[in-house]
């Protein structure tokens, strides 16, 4: 199959790498150096700057930009899209894109809403790899205008690419966990790292961490060009899973002023044990 | 050298592991599988379940118990040991241990207070391997009667095991910044994953969750016979970390409230800053 990717990135260049094999990729890139890397490296089967013969030369395509500029780009070119053309989404949140790509009022386009919940703390195709995809969750929001036929090749593609979990999900689900799993994990990484200034030095702070403070950290490494969108995008569930994080903080925060021993333990208990269902599951899954 | 290891856990065992092949290395445990399992895998060299044959055939200890059976052991036990005996106690705290360990008014035992910021989620001498240590962080925090010829003793030993940064501070100072790097970055953890409650279930979440999550949430598989202790011995320096996170946390919601860009971006251009400053920091030392 023919496949066009639009803005390639980290993730745009991750499909391209994981779909290579079995189809054949081309990409549409504002930068020369990212299709020029690509091409060069066999990233992608054809690189083009001409976005009007790329459109016309693909049916199926995935966009990998920022969420605004995706609205903006489906806006811009809708007209030069060939009927049944499918353009499969894959930003991080789903409610305020399915509401935005309902104002366009699309005619040959259908859009796939997805989210593969896999990314890295680097950008651009340079740092793409296909083992990035792999075992990874892949969550789908149908729209009613959505055929059998386009999610079916969606899951289809997505198994290619090795995702494990394949689920459909209303936007509005999608966006209340990912607020939880995705955002506020961010949210208290970048929290963690900002809070060193009042207390030393990096420099000093340095020769005070183990595994712990850089795992917890490494995601405080956070790309400042698409992540703002995605939060206020989705504000009011990120607004609510912090206050729920904040009441979980308090009840820890309690018992440590009481000393209560053993309301501490029983904290650590249970997110011992909820944390182990989740190796488990995962486990089980593969 | 010989020598002598109280309590063969995670931490006791991965110090035989690492000294034992220039040392020779006894063992004391309350556990007789732990001690036959670590005999019968080379760990160790000799095994002892005689308090007072182990204490008399060595001068050296690294005594590896939960911070209050710590003193307890060495209260109970403090007459049995030989003039110049020296004990590296490695808990993670070390304002406490110092106060309650001077005041056990010791003659015989000059006791040499340490940090190896090092461990895993896991437990016991099952799971010891000697990679734990390296290039990890280790602190010292002497006191007034420690010779320096002592304290000269434990960094090279520290050297041997394959700790990177060695370094020296008060307990305060140790104290204020473990309550920073490792101790807030438990309770964030946890608390973290303790909200799953009020989100979904957990099998629901599992579908949603990519390692972000995954990275930050390692961690809350903690060890509540440990952990209590080591945050209620600290507890003051703990609570003023968690507020200080509480401030970080608060300017990002007035942001995302107020839904300010510029102010989330900068919050995340300080971050990433951050974060990769102690990537290069880590790099240019090794």
């Amino acid at each position: 199959m023919k496949i066009g990717i639009i803005g390639l990135g980290l993730i745009g260049g991750t499909i391209a790498k994981s779909l290579k094999n079995k189809h054949y990729i081309s990409a549409y890139d504002l930068s020369e150096n990212t299709l020029k890397f690509a091409k060069e490296n066999d990233i992608i089967n054809e690189a083009y700057n001409d976005i009007e013969n790329f459109i016309s030369d693909n049916e199926v395509f995935y966009i990998c930009l920022y969420p605004k500029a995706i609205i903006d780009f489906i806006s811009k070119y809708k007209n030069l899209f060939k009927k049944n053309s499918i353009i499969i989404e894959i930003s991080g949140v789903k409610t305020y894109m399915v509401q935005e790509i309902s104002k366009l009022n699309l005619e040959n386009i259908e859009v796939v809403f997805t989210h593969p919940v896999a990314g890295s703390e680097k950008v651009g195709v340079f740092h793409s790899k296909a083992e990035i995809f792999k075992n990874a969750n892949y969550v789908i929001t149908p729209v009613k205008n959505n055929k059998k036929s386009s999610l079916d090749l969606v899951k289809s593609l997505a198994k290619e690419m090795r995702f494990k979990n394949i689920s459909c999900v209303t936007p509005e689900v999608h966006d209340s966990m990912i607020a939880y799993t995705s955002q506020l994990t961010h949210v208290l990484s970048l929290s963690l790292v900002n809070s060193v200034y009042a207390i030393s030095t990096e420099l000093e702070t340095n020769r005070f961490i183990g595994d712990s403070y850089r795992d917890l950290t490494r995601i405080s490494k956070i790309n400042e060009k698409l992540w703002p969108d995605l939060f206020i995008t989705n504000k009011q569930e990120l607004l609510k899973k912090i206050e729920l994080f904040e009441i979980e903080l308090r009840k820890f925060k309690d018992a440590l002023i009481m000393n209560d021993v053993k309301k501490l333990e029983n904290l650590m208990i249970n997110s011992t044990s909820l944390r182990e269902n989740m190796d488990r599951g995962n486990k089980n899954d593969s």
